[in-house]
Formats: C-alpha cells, sequence, structure tokens
C-alpha cells in the first residue's frame, strides 16, 4: 500500500524478523526513512559486523565470534564437561546462563522433530549429539526443551537414540511459574506439577 | 548479557525502532546472526535503498522518492487543491488514504506541540503550514490530528495562528469506533460521541 518500491521493498524484507507483523513493519520502515540521526548507516554497519564477525560454534550451535570457535561456553575449564544441555535454539542458552542454574556445556539442535514431517524434518544437529555424548564421555543429558507435540517428539527420539548408551537422561520439570498462583495453572500444568512434587519431610 | 560485542552492536540499534523492546530486539539480532538464507545483506540492500532513494518532500512532508519531489500526492492533478490535511506523522497519511474519504493535499507536521516543553517544541513544519495556507489559497484545514493533550494543543495553536485568515478549520469526529459498542467507550469517548451528535431527523 505503500507505493514507494524501496520502502515496500524494505517492509518485506523486515517483516522476515520474528514478531515483527506488517504493520510493525511499516512503522520500523517509516521511521528508518524520515530519520534524520544516522539510524541507517549505523545499522547497516552493526548487520555487516555481524555478518563477517559472528558464526555458530562448530561445537554446540551457540553463536560466536569467528576468531572463537569453539565458542566461550564450549571452552570455559570453569564449566562442567560431562554434563549436556540439549536446546532447540541458541536463545535458549541465553535464557539459562541468565538464570545462572547450569555451569556445564551446551549443545543446541536448531530445530525439533515434526512428527507431522516425519523423517526428513530430524534437525541437521542431531547426528553430532549423538557423537558427542559418546566423544565427550557424557555422563547426564539435560533436555531443555519446551513443552509442546514436537519438543515432547524431539526428547522421546533422543531418549531412543541414547537408549544403549550409559547416560542419564533429564528433562525441565514442568510446574506453576515461579512467583505465579495455582489459579492461573492450566489443568495439563497442574498435573504435571501434582506428577513432578518434590518432597519436604520423608518419615 | 550476550557478550558477542557485533550481536550487542545490533541490538542496540534495533531498540531505536518503534515498538521494539530489549527482548524483541535479541531475538532478531539473533535470527539474523544465525540465518543463512542471505537475509542480512538482503536487509543492508533494502536500508541503503531507502537511504538513497527517499526523502521527504519539500511541500507536504511526506516520503516520497528523490526524483519525485513534490511528491505524488502534491501532485496528482486529480486531488482537490484547496482542501488541506494536518497530520503529525507521514505515517497518518498512509492510513488516511487507505480510508479513501479524502481526495485533498497533505501537510505532516513531523510532530506535535508539547505544552509541558514550552515554545521551543513548536513542530519544525507549522511555520510552512501557515505559508501554505495563504500561497495555496486553501479554503478548509482539516486537523487529522491524535486526541491527546499534545495534539489538542497543537489544534488549539494552529486555530489561533489561522484566526486571522479566511480560512474553515475542522478537526476529527470523537466517537465510538465503527463496528464497536458503547459499552466498550470510555467515558470520555462517550462524552464526545453524544457532544458530536448527528442529525438524522430533524422536525
Amino acid at each position: 500500500m505503500i507505493t514507494l518500491e524501496p520502502l515496500d521493498k524494505l517492509i518485506d524484507v523486515l517483516v522476515h524478523l520474528p514478531g515483527v507483523g506488517r504493520r510493525s513493519a511499516e512503522r520500523m520502515a517509516l521511521r528508518l526513512a524520515r530519520d534524520t540521526r544516522g539510524l541507517i548507516p549505523e545499522l547497516v554497519a552493526a548487520l555487516q559486523a555481524v555478518s563477517s564477525q559472528v558464526k555458530a560454534c562448530a561445537r554446540c550451535g551457540h553463536l560466536t565470534l569467528r576468531t572463537e570457535d569453539p565458542c566461550r561456553l564450549c571452552t570455559d575449564p570453569r564449566r562442567e564437561n560431562n554434563v549436556l544441555c540439549v536446546v532447540e535454539d541458541p536463545s535458549d542458552i541465553l535464557l539459562i546462563e541468565r538464570s545462572g542454574a547450569f555451569r556445564g556445556r551446551y549443545h543446541a539442535l536448531m530445530g525439533k522433530i515434526s512428527p507431522m514431517k516425519g523423517e526428513g524434518a530430524i534437525p541437521p544437529r542431531m547426528a553430532p549429539l549423538m557423537r558427542r555424548v559418546e566423544q565427550e564421555h557424557i555422563r547426564e543429558v539435560i533436555l531443555a526443551l519446551n513443552s509442546d507435540v514436537e519438543s515432547d517428539a524431539t526428547a522421546a527420539f533422543i531418549q531412543q537414540a541414547l537408549a544403549a548408551q550409559k547416560v542419564r537422561i533429564t528433562r525441565l520439570a514442568l510446574g506453576i511459574p515461579a512467583g505465579s498462583a495455582i489459579a492461573y495453572a492450566d489443568a495439563l500444568t497442574l498435573t504435571r506439577s501434582i506428577q513432578g512434587r518434590n518432597v519436604l519431610q520423608d518419615r
């Protein structure tokens, strides 16, 4: 509807970004086009820097500098070597790092299994996961996956693939969000939190 | 928290876009950094095209191609010449054009008056508006402004500035949104819709 070809083209590219719909892309494009403080050159420079300096870590799949591969999380000597946290997406690694609750190594699958799409839909970094578990003598694989049908299928696939290996496999607890109330939990969440209840006293 | 300098820099730039918070900027940056289908070069090219080909129309303030100044809306011979629709932002022009309800000329103020900030905060394109009303023999100025304190101040300012000129000044009707119900309207909206009620039969 904006009939300026360069603006329409920019909008078409912006809608490919996560969480950006047509209307927000329009607002962004208009702001960028109107900006007089050099926002476009700044954004272009930042994009080109990411493009030339950032890559996926060959070992864990997390983003890293081209000059640091494997990444800092993979090489940090203060982290545990034999516990592997499996995530779907590198952004999950950031969230877990923020929690500070995990000090082992990571493996990003870059996707999950879509039961509807069949065998072809196994994430490309599934095979490297199997190799790593063996080569790095992993004691525990923590599946830090989401809670949906595809993530469940992914968990089941990994469990099956590792069935012959001597490795502990765990998955994140499901339950009531911290700071939230039972009243806000749906039936499935409540069921899972009852099934996974913690013992406070046992006598 | 992402400790890769190029990614952090990209996030810092992205948060300047309208409607983009820290978390969405992170998601966008990660998607861009991970992308293998050439999204970054495409975005860079689109940004550079906008930067080199798009400018603000010298007459109305709307965005236009450098090769088309004044813009198509200003030069379209099928549009009325003596009715001027005043908006705060060029994006408002797009919305009004979509409605198809207006066929005159536009003037974007590129801002509104902030009573809290005093005189210095008068939009830079306010003076050109006064000149246009006189030089283009405008019969009616339609204030297509928002409904908030700053827009009200802007409307009052324009009304005062044009008080000596023989020009009709109107402002968009306030009322219940089309397709909505009285039950959803706040008290002020309802008050305005009663004050601005339309006569259906008068006998």
